[in-house]
C-alpha cells in the first residue's frame, strides 16, 4: 500500500550508458539465454529503441519477458542441443496518446509482434517518474499552502506520497491519484507524522490537481520517538549480545550459472521481474534412486498483493491497494544490505527493471542467496532399546534461501523462497517496516467515544486496522505437466458395527477436484489436506505421486463479496483456487489493475468452471495478515510472519534424504561445546 | 506413543553413590536454593530414605517438586533478603501394597507431610524398570515361542515393548499393559518390522501373562532399507555441502547461574521434570523506560499429548497414548547430541529423573541453550523518498533457545523455547523419528479392497493414520498476576448510512471472557485473536498491557465426544481453555492418566465454569497434527513442525527494540560477501 513518489534505488540506479552494454553484451550471443532468462538491459534498450518508433511520446509502465509458451520451453529443454530455443519476445505496458498498450516485441527479428490498445476498465502500473511529478504539485498550489500555513508548519519540511484511488461504482475514470502529506521536520520517519484531514485528486495525463478538500485540522504527531536510525537516537542501550557468524570456510555450496541455481539435490532458475519481483521457474529435485531431477514446479511467483484499509474516513476509504499491479513488486525492491539483511554467507543478485522512459534500471542486490543453517533438525532418533549402546543418528537442518525485500512505501515485505534438502519449497512473508497511521485528535483511549476504525498507537497517531493478502501463483508440475488436485477430507466416522470397542475414529476421503468449482476452499474449519498429485505415476507400493499445501495460520477474506474493493481482490474469496494452465492467467488481480471493476481476474476466469482433472494445472494459494496495529509496531514493526510449504507426499518411495551423508561439521575451537551443569555436582 | 522397554540412557545413567552426592551437596547450602529449582540427587536420596523408611516394598513412579505456593513464592521474589523462602518439599507418587499414594515430604524437616492413598481411576506413570521386566517375559512364554517358531522367525531377534491400553468403558481393571513385538534380524529400525496378529496382556502387578491371542500370521516386512544409520548404509550420496558453522568467537551471551537464565533482555528459571520434561518460570522481559523487568509468565510447560490411532484392528485399537502421563515426557528426554541436535554454539544442561527404586539418574545434555541467528529480520525499514541518500537501517534477529528432545518409544518430539528480543516466546514442536506402522499382507496399494486405517509405506508396512496433540499449560502473568482473557472478534460490518463509498469493512470486538465457559475456543473457522491483559495496567495511552497467543497450523479433535480415548483427553475439545490458577490443576488428562476414565482433567475441572475475569488465570494450548503418514516418512521421519508464539500487544509503549543497539556483526574473512551478478555486465 502506499506508494514511492522517489525512486527508492536513486543512489544507485544511474542507468548504464548504452554504448557500454552493447559493447558488453556482444560476448553474450542471445542463444546462450535460457528462455525464461529476464531481458538484459541491452534487450531492455532494444525494445525501447523499438517502441519509441512507434510513437514518439510513450511512457513504459511494465516491460519484461513475454513468456514463451509453455510447451516450447519444455520441447527445449528436454534437448537443448537439438532442439529450438523459443525466439526472445518482450512484452511491454505503455501508454501513448491516452492510451494503454500491450506490445509484443520480437527481439530476434527486431520487430513488434502486437500492438493492441486495451480499453478495458484498469490502467496499468504507475510509473516512479510520475508519482514523482505528482507529489511535487502540492508544494506550488495555493489553496495547500494556505493549508500547510493555517497549520503552522513549514513548507520545505512537507512531503506527499502518491496513492492509487480503488474503484467505488463510478463508471466512467480518469487516471487519477491521490496525495497525501506528511511532515518531515525532525525524524526521518515521515509516516509517523501524517497531515490529516486534507485529500488531493491528481490527473496523471495532465499532471496537475483536479480536486482538494482541505475538510479538517488535527493534530501532526510529534517527531519525538519516531527516528529508528541508530544514529540519531538519544540514548541507546545494550542488549550485551556477543557477536554471531554464520562461518562457511569453504564458500557457499551453491552456484548460479546464468540465472540457474543448483544446491544440493535442488535446481531451479531465478529471475527478476518488475511486477512480480523474484519468479522461481523449474524447480526440480533430484532422485538418487532414479538418478534424475523431476520437476516440482514450472513456475512460482507473487501474483498479487491486496491491503485494504478499514478506515471510513474521507481521507482513507479508498485505501484498498493491490500492491503488485498498481505499483510493482519487484520495482519496489530495495537493495538488501550485507549482513543485515542477509547474513555473513550470503552471495547478492542484481535485477533490471525499466524506467518510465525505457532505460534500464539497476537495483543492486535486489536477490541474495544463502543457506539456511537455524539449529533445527532435519530428521533423528536416538534408539536406547537394543542391548549395546545408546544409538543417536541425526541430520541437522540446512536449506538454501533466496530473498527479496520490496519495500513498497511505508511497508517491507520480506519474501524467502526455501529449498530443504527432503523436498520441501517453504515459502515465507515478512510484514516489517512503518505502518501507515492517521493523525487523530486523541492523546489517550479514554477520549475515544466513537468508532474510530484502529488502535491508537501513541499521541494523536491512530493505526488503521487493515489486512495483507498475498496470492501466490504455484505451477506445480509434480513429476511432469499432467497432474490433479486432491482435497484428502480427514472425516470422523461412528463405529456401530461392534468391530472395535472404539466409538469413534477418522479416515481419509479422497476428491479430486473434476472442476475449477471443486477446488475453491476456504481452508480453517475443516480437517482437508490439500495435494497436488500425477495420478499417472505412482510410488513403488502404488501411491499418486504428489505434493503437499501446508498452510501456516490461515487468515479469510472479512470484506462482503458485493463490496467494490473485495470484487476488485476477489481471489481472496477463497484461500485455494486451482485452474488449467493458461499462459495469459498470471496476474490474480488482472493485468490493469489500477481503477480495476473486477472483469478480469483469478474469480472471473474461473467462472468458466473448466476441466482440471489430469490437466497441466495452477495452483493458487493466497496467504494473510488481518492486522489490528498495536504499541509495539510503533513507530516501525517487529516482523510479523506467515507462509506455506509444499511438501513431497507420496512423491519419493521413501525419505529423500537417508541415503545422504550428513553435513560436514568441524567444531571451531574458539566455540565452546562443553557441558555446563545446573546441578552441583 | 509406545514406551521404551530399557532405560535408554543407561550408557549414561550410573546413579551417583550416595556418599559422594552428600559430600559434595554439602558445599551448597540448601537455603541457596531457587524455591521453583528441580530437586537435586541428594534431595531425591532424601527423599528415597524417607519414603522407604514408611513402606519396605514401594516404587517409584513419579519424583519431583511440590511446587510452592505461587504466593510464597512471589512474596519471597520481592525480596529473597528478608522473605522467608517457602519450604523445600518433594511430590512423590508411588506404589506400596497395591495401591497408589500420593506422598508430600518436606526436606527442611524430613518429615513426610501427607500420604494418601489416591482411590480413583487411573493409575501412575509407568516405570522404565516395569516396562522391561514386561517385555522380557515374551522371551520365555512357550504360547509366544510356537507363535514365532510358526512365522520362522529367530527368537534371539525377537525384541517386545510395552504399550498402555487405554480404557474402553470397563468398571474394574487391573493395572496392566498390552506388548508388541518386532524384529530385529537385519536392522537397527525394528519398528519397521512388527510381528502383527498377536495380543499380549501382562499384569504389571503381578508381573506375568495374563491375556495372550495369536490371531493371525502377517508377513513380518523385510529389513531391507529399514536402517536409519549412517554407517550401515551400503551406498550413499553426497550432496556436495561444504561445513557451515555458527561462529561465537567471544563466546555465549547467556549466563546460567543456579537455574536462572539471563540473556539479553530476558530473565527465566529452567526446571526438568520427569513428567513434563522442561518447565520455564518466571519469564520476565526488561523494559528500558521502566527500568525493570516485567514478569510475562509464570510457569509453562508441557501438560499432556494425547497419540490416539485410527486403527480398528484388534492390535492397535487401544493404541491412544497419553504421553506424558503414562510414559513421562521428561523421563523420555534423550541427551542431545552436541553438533548436531543444537548447534557449534550451545551449551549443554543435565537433568535427573528417579529410577523405580528412588535412585536418582541422570541424563546428561537434557537441554541445550543457544542463540539461535538464522537469517531472520526483526525490523528493518529503507527511505528512499527523501532528498540524500537511501536509508536503510535493519536489525538482524538472534534469539535463545532451550530445546529438549523427547523420544518416547519411536517417535522424537523436539521441544523449542525460544525468547526473542522484541518479548515474543515461540514454542515450536517438531516431531521426527519412526512412525509405529503395522505388519499388512499388502505389497501393493491395488491389493488393497477394505478399510486399511492408513497408508501403505513400503511392502508389507502400513502406517496407520493418528494424532499428536500436545497441551501447553501456560500460567500467564502479565505484568502481574491479575488478568484477564480477551478474545479480540474481527467482525464484518456493512455500511448501510451512507459514510462512505464502501460496502464492508471490518472491525474488532472486544469480549472479555466472565467463566471458563465464555473461553473454552476452537480457533480456525472465525478471525479471533486471543488475548491475556492485564486490565489494570494500561500504555501511555490507555490500552490494556497484553499478550496475544497466535497459533501457527490450528488442528482440532476428530474422535466424537462420547468415545472414551476422547472423554479421558478430554482437554482437546477445544484449542484454548482458560482455567483460575489453582496449584493442583498441572495436568490437562489429570494425574492418574493410565487407564483413566476421564473424570479428572481439564474439562472437568472446568466444569465448575469458574470466573476468570480480573483472576491470576492459566491459559492451555493444544496443538496439534493430524498425521495421514506418507511414504517420505518411511523408514525415518522428516520433522513436522507446529507451534504457537506469545506476543506483546499493547505490552510496551512502543518497539521494545527501537533504542537498542544492533548486534555487533563482524564479516569474517573466509566468508565471500561480494556480489556475484546474474547478467552480463
Amino acid at each position: 500500500m502506499g506508494t514511492k513518489a522517489m525512486d527508492p534505488r536513486k543512489s544507485n540506479s544511474t542507468p548504464t550508458p548504452f554504448f557500454l552494454l552493447f559493447s558488453l553484451f556482444s560476448l553474450a550471443a542471445c542463444h546462450e539465454h535460457h528462455p525464461l532468462d529476464p531481458l538484459t538491459p541491452f534487450e531492455q534498450t532494444q525494445v525501447q529503441t523499438i517502441v519509441k518508433s512507434l510513437y514518439q511520446n510513450v511512457t513504459f509502465h511494465y516491460v519484461g519477458l513475454d513468456e514463451p509458451d509453455k510447451a516450447a520451453v519444455l520441447s527445449w529443454l528436454s534437448s537443448p542441443q537439438t532442439n529450438q530455443i523459443p525466439d526472445r519476445q518482450a512484452f511491454v505496458i505503455a501508454r501513448a496518446d491516452s492510451q494503454s498498450h500491450e506490445i509484443v516485441v520480437n527481439l530476434a527479428t527486431k520487430e513488434v509482434v502486437t500492438d493492441k490498445v486495451y480499453d478495458g476498465y484498469g490502467y496499468p502500473m504507475l510509473t516512479f517518474e510520475e508519482q514523482a511529478a505528482a507529489t511535487q504539485l502540492p508544494l506550488t498550489y495555493a489553496p495547500f499552502l494556505a493549508s500547510i500555513e493555517k497549520r503552522g508548519l513549514i513548507l520545505d519540511q512537507v512531503f506527499c506520497g502518491s496513492f492509487t484511488v480503488g474503484w467505488y461504482g463510478s463508471e466512467a475514470s480518469k487516471r487519477v491519484v491521490r496525495l497525501m502529506c506528511y511532515y518531515i521536520n525532525g525524524t526521518i520517519n515521515f509516516y509517523m507524522r501524517p497531515i490529516e484531514g486534507i485529500t488531493f485528486t491528481v490527473d496523471l495525463e495532465e499532471m496537475k490537481i483536479i480536486g482538494y478538500h482541505d475538510r479538517v485540522v488535527v493534530p501532526v504527531p510529534k517527531a519525538d520517538g519516531t527516528d529508528y536510525r541508530e544514529a540519531v537516537q538519544k540514548s541507546t542501550f545494550d542488549n550485551h549480545l556477543k557477536s554471531i557468524t554464520i562461518l562457511q570456510p569453504d564458500g557457499p555450496s551453491f552456484t548460479v550459472e546464468g540465472h540457474t541455481v543448483r544446491w544440493a539435490n535442488w535446481e531451479f532458475h531465478v529471475a527478476f521481474d518488475m511486477r512480480s519481483g523474484p519468479i522461481i521457474s523449474l524447480a526440480s529435485i533430484y532422485d538418487h534412486k532414479e538418478d534424475e531431477y523431476r520437476r516440482v514446479m514450472y513456475r512460482g511467483f507473487v501474483s498479487e498483493l491486496f491491503v485494504p484499509y478499514m478506515d471510513l474516513t474521507e481521507e482513507w476509504y479508498y485505501r484498498t491497494f493491490l500492491d503488485a499491479g498498481e505499483f510493482g513488486f519487484g520495482q519496489s525492491a530495495v537493495p538488501l544490505q550485507p549482513l543485515r539483511d542477509c547474513p555473513e554467507n550470503a552471495m547478492f543478485l542484481d535485477g533490471y527493471f525499466t524506467a518510465q522512459d525505457g532505460t534500464p534500471a539497476k537495483i543492486s542486490n535486489v536477490f541474495c542467496l544463502f543457506e539456511r543453517y537455524a539449529g533445527d533438525i532435519m530428521w533423528r532418533h536416538t534408539e536406547g532399546a537394543l542391548p549395546g549402546d545408546l544409538v543417536t543418528e541425526v541430520r541437522p537442518d540446512v536449506s538454501l534461501v533466496l530473498r527479496m525485500v520490496s519495500t513498497v512505501a511505508n511497508y517491507d515485505y520480506v519474501i524467502d523462497w526455501e529449498f530443504k534438502q527432503t523436498g520441501t519449497i517453504k515459502v515465507t512473508a515478512g510484514l516489517t517496516g512503518l505502518l501507515a497511521v492517521r493523525g487523530s485528535i486523541y492523546t489517550h483511549k479514554d477520549q475515544i467515544m466513537q468508532e474510530e476504525y484502529g488502535t491508537l498507537l501513541a499521541e494523536n497517531v491512530l493505526g488503521p486496522y487493515h489486512d495483507h493478502f498475498i496470492s501466490f501463483h504455484l505451477d506445480l508440475d509434480i513429476d511432469g505437466e499432467t497432474n490433479s488436485f486432491v482435497k484428502a477430507k480427514l472425516q470422523r466416522a461412528r463405529v456401530t458395527d461392534g468391530r472395535s470397542p472404539r466409538k469413534s475414529y477418522w479416515r481419509v476421503v479422497n476428491e479430486t477436484a473434476k472442476r475449477e468449482s471443486d477446488a475453491k476452499i476456504n481452508l480453517g474449519s475443516g480437517a482437508t489436506e490439500i495435494l497436488v498429485t500425477n495420478p499417472n505415476k505412482k510410488t513403488k507400493v502404488g501411491n499418486d505421486i504428489g505434493y503437499r499445501l501446508i498452510p501456516r495460520t490461515v487468515a479469510s477474506r472479512l470484506l462482503a463479496n458485493d463490496d467494490y474493493p473485495q470484487k476488485r481482490a476477489a481471489f481472496t474469496k477463497y484461500n485455494v483456487w486451482v485452474t488449467p494452465y493458461n499462459r495469459s492467467e498470471k496476474w490474480a488481480g488482472g493485468l490493469f489493475v489500477d481503477q480495476s471493476h473486477g472483469d478480469d481476474n483469478l474469480a472471473t476466469w474461473s467462472l468458466r468452471d473448466r476441466e482440471i482433472e489430469k490437466k497441466d494445472i495452477v495452483l493458487w494459494y493466497t496467504l494473510g495478515f488481518h492486522h489490528v496495529p498495536c504499541s509495539e509496531d510503533f513507530p516501525i514493526m517487529p516482523t510479523l510472519t506467515n507462509g506455506f510449504e509444499l511438501k513431497p507426499t507420496n512423491f519419493f518411495d521413501y525419505n529423500p534424504m537417508l541415503k545422504f551423508k550428513p553435513l560436514k561439521q568441524v567444531p571451531t575451537p574458539s566455540n565452546s561445546t562443553s557441558s555446563i551443569h545446573l546441578l552441583p555436582q
